[in-house]
């Protein structure tokens, strides 16, 4: 029975959709919450940029100067949810210096800055918390770092941008082209009116520089992951890859090599259609996550979203309470005697899909075949599709595993031949052998 | 940088398959779980059953005698891998007497003693850590009580079960019997030599017991769970659920009802063949869980095994050494003000499935239909094979939402009339709606 309660005062800053569903559901909850942690809660202190806006607070609470929130000497804890990396930046380095916790769900800050910011905490041993940086309410970050910790991590597979896989699925279903199904989506609210940073891959990106730096224990900078995004996935690729049985993602790989240097990368990749990810649809999030001890894991759930975010942030403020209250010994970021080092795209080997467009003559796929093997690259299967008989007709190779860096020397060559015209398309494929 | 680690002191009490796994791998993955946690471990007694067998441990930390173990003031933690209820009851409320935090992956000792236990425990101020009970290597008891803790618990679906999805799973593709299946299981050694806790169902009801408690915050003792095993799963039921667009598992679902009473039930289940539960194949465990938050999250992992058992234990291990390092307040089991009752199976409302043997002629399916229809069963499909055309014919028919009690008096009123014959069967069906 919990006789005393401390009541813990939280600050936050920047109250827009995902901070308004961290007030809701933080409303409805609490309770609950109190139950589970020990904890009570009271936002004491809100910043917004537009005081007019009605959001439900009590206009007493309404600041519009993020400083007043961080030094508010009632404020415990400070949450952070007003996005980008500037101003975001500034305030939680004021948090940490204030000695206050962190909590955040802002994968680009901690992608960019998160070295500094957790040099910055360890020198004031605050801690940070930042589960629902990382695919929204699926407990990923908390599962790496506690449930999974007795585990090499041996790879990590993620669908972890629920706009791409909304469109990719929808595309795969449908039929249609990418143009128009991220028409739809914006309609829909699934993607946002500037959709960049969800479809070139950076939002991904930032989490898989996170979830990479969690497994292998170092800090894994933005220029150290490859990041191709999805504009380029057509129709066609979509249908023959669902023929030769493989589904199109935006797959997240983070794996060691055997140097013990990881791969970090975020590219459209052809995955078996047998296997789970490929049963991943919409806009859910996946990871698989492979341990040394453990095996083959899987975490799913609604990556985005004003909800799923909340449910973690509400979450890590419990932890922050219990801590607080319990008095624990500050722990950060768990350095691992690791190589620390990423490899090149370059030296990253995998299989690969390509969609040639070719003339409708005897002899180009043997003219196509001769270089690929020139670089070393064997191929494992061809499909050309029989309803095409234009002039020029689809060429689809399937090639085994193969250095990036001898793909894109043949890749180079078969483009210069007089035989193939545009488009082409290459698309790396992951089998999970 | 840490400067000065504590070592801290492991007392095992059983080391058969799962208590090797745990030696094995902490041996290997030490100097990992150091750095994750800022502990070193030392093994510094075991108690076994025979000195004589070998095991890589040194002689002179072995014993007989579980009392030396617990009672060794070397000893900080005691890790119970014995399994059973009795002598393991005994050496969990020594422990616990004595101030030391246990680690278990007991499900029996939990799900029949966890209330007791977690008393002793609150009186001792010394935490249980049991995360390896439920589902092997997937940290879902973790998810449950620490990732997902803002979520009032809409619903749990579980494959938790490993022997009965491998069978299933195997019946499902093969087309074989239950008894061919289950023979070859335990020739691979996925089934035990005597199979009956498993596909009986009382494993599955043990975690079953274990998660229900946890996400409601009161003790689910296990004469509230209902519990059927898969022995009666036939062949031709798998057959003609795949062509209704259904699999059937071992499926355990935790659900409030309207008035917030829990149900708590553990039985052979017709799931969508689309839903991703329905993909969890082999001896892997999935759990999905629905939050009033986070929406729905699904875990996904190898749910037995020394391997996979192991990781459990020793993320749990490294749990308790950070906690007892840093002192932390001790937490307990989180009672939640729910109302703390469990549904009689009677009370309970699902779909059904029924697979009739009846006489080749005419107005039998009236006769049927009419015994649903006066209990205030509806029909929703009905399928008789083509291929039968003997004196009887199986009769395949799905019920929309019923009640159970109305269900059991229907089902005894039709095996009643003339027309129908044996073998007869009925199983529930989940279609997440």
């Amino acid at each position: 029975m919990i006789l005393f309660m401390r009541k813990l005062g939280i600050g936050m800053v920047g109250c827009g959709v995902v901070g308004g569903g961290v007030l809701a559901h933080l409303t409805r909850n609490r309770d609950l919450l109190q139950e589970r942690s020990g904890v009570d809660f009271e936002v004491v202190r809100v910043a917004v940029r537009d005081l007019q806006k009605a959001r439900g607070i009590e206009a007493s609470k309404l600041t519009t100067s993020w400083r007043e929130v961080v030094e508010d000497p009632q404020v415990n804890l400070v949450v952070e949810m007003m996005g980008g990396t500037t101003l975001a930046r500034e305030v939680a380095e004021a948090t940490l210096k204030a000695g206050k916790p962190l909590v955040t769900a802002n994968k680009a800050l901690l992608a960019e800055c998160g070295e500094e910011l957790f040099a910055l905490a360890e020198r004031n041993k605050v801690p940070i918390y930042f589960e629902a940086s990382v695919a929204g309410g699926i407990p990923i970050l908390k599962a790496l770092r506690e449930g999974l910790r007795a585990n090499h991590i041996l790879g990590i597979h993620g669908i972890i941008n629920g706009t791409c896989n909304y469109i990719l699925s929808r595309m795969a279903d449908e039929g249609k082209s990418y143009e128009e199904i991220l028409l739809d989506a914006k309609r829909l609210g699934y993607a946002e009116a500037d959709e960049s940073l969800d479809v070139d891959g950076i939002d991904a990106a930032h989490k898989a520089a996170i979830l990479a730096s969690l497994a292998y224990g170092f800090w894994v900078r933005m220029d150290q992951v490859y990041v191709e995004g999805i504009r380029k996935v057509s129709a066609l690729d979509m249908c023959f890859a669902k023929k030769l049985g493989y589904t199109i993602k935006l797959l997240a790989t983070i794996q060691p090599n055997s140097e013990r240097a990881v791969e970090v990368r975020v590219h459209p990749t052809l995955i078996p259609s047998t296997h789970v990810l490929a049963s991943v649809s919409g806009a859910y999030n996946a990871i698989a996550v492979e341990g040394d001890v453990v095996g083959n894991t899987l975490f799913y759930g609604r990556g985005a979203g004003p909800d799923a975010t909340a449910s973690a942030v509400l979450s890590d403020m419990a932890e922050a309470g219990i801590a607080l209250d319990a008095g624990c010994v500050y722990r950060g970021f768990e350095r691992h005697s690791f190589n620390g080092q990423t490899v090149p795209m370059a030296e990253v080997r995998t299989r690969y899909y390509f969609r040639l467009t070719v003339l409708n003559k005897p002899g180009v796929l043997a003219r196509v075949a001769a270089l690929f093997g020139a670089h070393d690259l064997g191929i494992s299967s061809v499909f050309q599709p029989e309803d095409h008989d234009e002039e020029t007709v689809p060429l689809v190779i399937l090639l085994d595993y193969g250095k990036e860096s001898s793909m894109r020397k043949a890749y180079d060559e078969i483009m210069k031949l007089d035989v193939v015209q545009t488009p082409c398309q290459m698309i790396r494929v992951e089998d999970f052998s």
